[in-house]
């Protein structure tokens, strides 16, 4: 049987696209069939949708999930956000950790996402975390919920790849307890990138503290952090858009931690 | 006399929303007190169109502009393309260069943007190209115009930085020719990002071509390429978005440039 937009179990997972019910359930959505294969490797999708011609086509990822639900065209639009969703639609259990629980496998590298609002920012910060090799991303404080749909989209896969971490805002302190130095961004900074990297500083277990691009970083946790770095600007612009910044902090820290 | 959304003056102006009539006026639109005042600084702004209570605030900006125009609340949302505009739209002159002439003032860093058509990643470019002190941005082939609005408020005034190039799609050559080493980046690149650090290739003066997300650089580019760099991916990621790739390669060449 194929289910249509109004079968109650699409209707339910439909639900997962507000954010009330991704709380309440634990539950959230991956779409597209990149999302769809790290979500397998990870172990946490319950239910892979997938119009008849996308399970064929990707016949490997329907063969790995739990449970597979062919759904009708119009099924799959009402499961999916974008435009052209590819066909697949899963049903993934939430799978984020406690904050002890990620630094105790002792990462040498950390992003702190910090009151970050913009799910497209926390998604990309997921991905360049990832692909800087940091083990863990936090999302400390009021910040957008990692399994808000435009999140899970922009980080291409990492939010399954790396120990994804929900906190309150003072996690300065949890950090260092663990080894990790603590380096807050901040276009005010008293210790140039360069400079850190020239003299080794780089070389040891770091968390980066990233805060948002309308507010930057809440003053008690500049304060807190060991310290506060600033990006040099070479030219004539004010500053880096978060994307950038982190891209930039993030490998500074991959390559002397290499 | 306070213009409305109905003045022929504003309905003018409005027409630089549309990308023809950009086209044919060499004109277009720059919204924000930030990119009024760099757009003043590199002076190409033809008229100031601002509300009572922002061109109060924005004394300073209003004084220097050649023609300034009040307008009602209405008129500037007719202008202005967000949904918090700030109260001040500027028309501006287009400010692109020639190729050889951007070329011929001899810029130690330049980022090229190959047929990109997103103006969000476009005006990221921008942005981060003026950070890391590139003399020149060009956009090569069938591009996104870089007066469309959203590149320009991506672009956090960037634009106004640095010189914009708008130019056909071989580019190699010429770039050469002005002794630029032209550096293509892509996930099959036989030269690892940090290995061209570590040997100082990266203290040459260097032009990167960046590709768009969906298809990369076209073939004949690459192949025309001094080198395919690959930046090096430590984790579980598949490769990184565009603005964090062009952040860490155009960064890693200001360091290497200092």
């Amino acid at each position: 049987m194929t289910f249509t937009p109004r079968t109650p179990r699409v209707v339910a997972a439909r639900r997962l696209q507000r954010r009330r019910d991704r709380d309440q359930s634990g539950r959230f959505l991956a779409e597209g069939p990149q999302a769809v294969r790290s979500a397998l490797a990870a172990g946490v999708v319950l239910e892979l949708f997938g119009t008849e011609a996308a399970l064929t086509r990707h016949a490997d990822l329907a063969s790995q999930a739990p449970v597979v639900s062919p759904v009708t065209d119009d099924g799959l639009a009402a499961l999916a956000e974008t435009v052209q969703p590819q066909g697949l639609v899963a049903v993934c259990e939430q799978l984020d950790v406690p904050l002890a629980e990620a630094l105790a496998k002792a990462p040498r590298l950390v992003a702190v996402a910090v009151e970050i609002r913009d799910p497209g920012n926390a998604g990309t910060i997921l991905r360049t975390a990832d692909a800087a090799g940091a083990g863990a991303v936090i999302f400390a404080g009021d910040a957008v919920d990692p399994y808000n749909g435009k999140c899970v989209r922009a980080s291409a896969g990492s939010l399954f790849h790396v120990d994804v971490v929900r906190a309150p805002l003072p996690v300065v302190d949890e950090l260092r307890d663990y080894g990790l130095q603590v380096l807050a961004t901040t276009g005010h900074g008293d210790a140039g990138l360069d400079e850190l990297d020239d003299d080794g500083s780089l070389a040891r277990p770091t968390a980066w503290l990233f805060g948002s691009e309308a507010h930057g970083l809440p003053e008690d946790l500049l304060e807190a952090a060991d310290k506060r770095v600033r990006i040099p600007i070479y030219g004539g612009a004010e500053s880096l858009n978060l994307a950038a910044a982190a891209a930039v902090c993030l490998y500074a820290s991959a390559r002397a931690l290499r």
